[in-house]
């Protein structure tokens, strides 16, 4: 019997929000947490040095994308993924499953897995459940996502349905090939994490979280959200996936959100947020306040000599919204970087906040505060 | 009278090599010195924080794009390039006249100055010898250049010796300026350094040596060089200023040049240098090391797992090869930005090296050393 790996600290009375620690192989990590999001081995924009200043504490590295380039051979010569990208702290693996809905071409999917074309320079490739875990073993992240089937929204309830005998089976076939091999990462056992499908039917929900559950793993998702849903759907898939979740394993909403949705999630009783608003809105000049975004390129910030924002990171202090639009309007890379770092900042801090907040028994007050400040379109259009 | 700003603290007996310090309202730089340049306020790529980690000294700000974009009146309200930038520590600014022949469009130099439309947005513009020194005042560098024309190669003699005459004309203007106005930055006097020209001629070059030291500046650079000359014609520009310009005060060649040139420019008496290459190069995947430039981008680095060279800065160690290459190759700014501080680091230690062999009675073998180790073309071209 393995250690336990997942300890839950605490609850919120008001909510289902709850705090707790996951212990990894590289490291432990506070929950709830957010894991900025590094596609390529590399979280876009932003150093090593930078995130461990930021106090990221896990970060995520897509299987789809590096199996796709540099590739797997280098990846193993490497020695894995964490000393290629030079980050010794813990790192979560997808397995590529919804890259391969998402970007792969001329995908077929058959019993054994998907066959593609790769997005980069359109070669065949094959993903399935032991590819993709054998993958993610080579990778040796911390934390190995299960392959499953992403299905599309809308999606009707006998494809959902299909869809999610076949991710189950699936998941049946990664459980066995964990079983078989065992991987270690860092000399310790490597933590596997199923994925809840089932689209918007609360059943398949139901069932799905069940399921994975008698197979036991060290942690469970919620995926097939943020896939173009209304927000409402995406609140009801974890609420109809949740409470089938054991209290004792971390759970993780994969993919999400704007900073109102990870609160609301944090409400719902999930631990862990993996999204790339941060780094991307940052490459589209968007930076994240307490009061909503703020576009910086806009006009009305060409003689604002305050900083990006009254909370924001050290690292981009000193620095006026003035300046910062300058090199936004110059094309300098600093100025990407900087509302990187901020927004990266702002989402990190968030979930660090909303932590301490379920610790100390005001999740209930810092959620109302927070939902009611922040306002989704603040911003007038420019001038 | 002044106080001294610049201490010549020692030469080589074996070369026209020197070391010394020179005093500046926002600090003292050591010399011979690199100055990393930040033309639109922003080293490309760079933060101020590693700057300040790779020990750069000083920088290098430019007159002509900064009145272009954001403007003066921005950087007026802003307080100052060091303020608007984030840096602390010295700079030096050009006085946009090589920008002026350079970039701008439908230039009409008139005896007032020039008249053109800028390169961002074609708005008509005028840079003269007042307005450059006023301009460069509201920057609050440390070290303003003077206005000059810089012109181009090849060059008649005819027209180089009108040249020189505008641009002396113009240097009494700027001394003019200087004296009525008294520009200080930090509560201290801004330093003002001449610009030799004269082309490719020996007299021309002593000429205006010669007449901009009676005019008394604070230093001295030697201008239009590395303006497309055979590399011989450069060092015999630098060969015919530097003994007309006097000791006791720091000489500054202009927008040099590679590894090789820097180390022969030192040995002939120069005491700073900036120059685009190192992050220049680093948008085209080009690393500096010992032993010439290599590109990461080439397929031979697809399994070097060695790191970008042996010598290198703290930030990029624990990267390797293979791993910058997959940055560049996936678009990744990490990899840029990883090639832009080796090669700063390359720049700055490069010209700190030849400080301590100087000082430390060992130039010459420095030089012979590293001259005869780096080859201009090392690498064959890939496969």
């Amino acid at each position: 019997m393995r250690a336990r790996m997942f300890t839950l600290l605490g609850t919120d009375p008001h909510s289902r929000a709850r705090y707790g620690k996951l212990e990894t192989p590289h490291g432990v990590v506070e929950t709830p947490v957010f894991m900025p999001v590094g596609t390529q081995g590399s979280v876009k924009g932003v150093h090593p040095e930078e995130l461990r200043a930021l106090d990221a504490q896990i970060i995520l590295g897509n299987t789809y994308h590096l199996a796709v380039r540099p590739g797997m051979e280098i990846m193993r010569e490497a020695g894995g993924l964490h000393k290629f990208a030079n980050w010794d702290k813990p790192i979560l693996t997808d397995s590529g499953g919804f890259q391969v809905f998402s970007l792969g071409k001329i995908r077929k999917i058959k019993e054994e897995g998907v066959h593609f074309q790769n997005h980069v320079d359109g070669s065949p490739m094959f993903l399935g459940p032991e590819t993709a875990m054998e993958i993610q073993a080579v990778l040796g992240s911390d934390i190995a996502m299960l392959f499953d089937e992403c299905p599309p929204h809308p999606c009707d309830e006998t494809y959902a349905a299909q869809s999610l005998d076949l991710t189950l089976r699936w998941a049946r076939r990664c459980r066995d090939w964990i079983d078989a091999n065992q991987p270690q990462t860092n000399g310790k056992p490597q933590l596997h994490f199923g994925i809840v499908q089932g689209s918007s039917y609360p059943e398949l929900r139901a069932r799905s979280a069940r399921e994975l559950v008698a197979m036991g793993f060290d942690g469970y998702a919620v995926g097939g959200v943020s896939v173009g849903e209304p927000e409402p759907e995406m609140f009801a898939a974890v609420e109809n996936s949740e409470p089938h979740l054991p209290a004792d394993k971390p759970r993780y909403a994969m993919g999400l959100g704007t900073p109102p949705q990870l609160i609301e999630m944090v409400a719902r009783g999930i631990d862990m947020f993996d999204c790339v608003l941060p780094t991307r809105l940052a490459r589209h000049s968007t930076a994240f306040t307490r009061y909503g975004s703020i576009n910086l390129k806009n006009s009305r910030y060409t003689r604002d000599y305050a900083e990006i924002d009254e909370d924001t990171h050290p690292l981009c202090r000193g620095f006026s919204r003035a300046y910062v639009r300058h090199l936004l309007k110059a094309g300098e890379i600093l100025g990407l970087r900087l509302i990187s770092l901020h927004n990266l900042h702002f989402y990190l801090s968030l979930l660090s906040r909303a932590r301490a907040a379920i610790k100390g028994g005001v999740f209930r007050e810092f959620r109302e505060d927070f939902i009611s400040q922040y306002q989704t379109h603040t911003e007038p259009p420019d001038s």
